[in-house]
């Protein structure tokens, strides 16, 4: 299993944002959308092996996380547009204490970057992508690794000591800073590559 | 300079469309519209090294290809809408013989894909992106070097004998077939670790 985690720092963490204003009124949420098609499409199917989380701190609801499951994801479609729409709809959601399903393979909960982290450190390998990590093509990693990006905030000082206390990996893809959403695509090259 | 060339093959090729609709009746211009931000989004700049020629083949006005150019370009957002509003305004352009600047960076013309490729070719190594090609990372690129695409349908075999008709080398990025915008991400990171 490949997973990613996303935060998205002002990312809205209810459902009353327009669609043509992800970008700006819901606090970057365009980024993390992005990051849902990077890590499911393949050119004639959805990756079943992937998962994603995205963290959203933005607005008096926060924190929320909206889980992408790929071995159970329908009605996903490559353009931001629809894919905003479908986060939309589980933002929407009177969610409580429990995690809740909003479509096919889609939940929303109340956990925090704390929460979501904490509990996949149980049974992931942690990386953490940074600028000075080691070169994700010369890194090993075992089945199951779950790779942790911020949006277009490097993550805060508190975020950052939580997932280094959990002793990650830090690895990097390259000589440049790139995208969440382009991040992704290389790692899952470069998974692809080793037939994991 | 490292170039795309992307054919849309049912891609509109005038202004006339909704950008909440560009990946249906614009004809998945959506995916054009990603590629743009894989050519040339770094986290905190625009890759100045970069060129792409969006050929759209949808629609009676056809064929028009938009060029963008990374050292000029102005106005250019990540997410879909705002990029799919720049590119509707090169296609509102009442564009004839000559190509026309549409807004800084962004161009139109009447060239088809026989143009745009045979006219790259005399000074740039075309690469023919292909399943059963060189594995990517084995590849040698010279310093000019132009990568084609499709969207999602594959090339047409007339496009094929074309493009081939050139001498193109064929290489290809993994053991998946990739969307076009996912495969500019995988080959910006391959030139840029080679310091290109």
């Amino acid at each position: 299993m490949r997973r990613f985690v996303v935060v998205g720092h002002k990312a809205a963490s209810s459902g009353n944002f327009k669609l043509e204003d992800m970008a700006g009124g819901a606090g970057r949420l365009d980024i993390l959308i992005r990051c849902i098609n990077s890590a499911f499409f393949l050119s004639h199917s959805i990756r079943k092996d992937a998962e994603i989380y995205l963290v959203m701190l933005g607005g008096e609801d926060a924190p929320k996380t909206v889980r992408i499951v790929g071995s159970e994801v329908k009605y996903l479609n490559p353009d931001e547009r629809s894919t905003g729409a479908l986060v939309r709809n589980a933002l929407m959601m009177d969610v409580e204490d429990r995690e809740m399903r909003s479509s096919p393979g889609i939940y929303v909960s109340r956990d925090s970057f704390y929460d979501v982290i904490n509990r996949l450190s149980a049974r992931s390998k942690i990386v953490y992508l940074r600028e000075n990590g080691v070169d994700v093509q010369k890194a090993e990693f075992p089945e199951d690794v779950t790779f942790v990006l911020s949006d277009n905030q490097d993550l805060t000082s508190q975020e950052d000591d939580t997932l280094c206390s959990l002793n990650p990996a830090i690895c990097s893809l390259g000589p440049y800073s790139y995208h969440a959403d382009h991040c992704i695509i290389i790692i899952n090259n470069e998974l692809d590559r080793r037939g994991v």
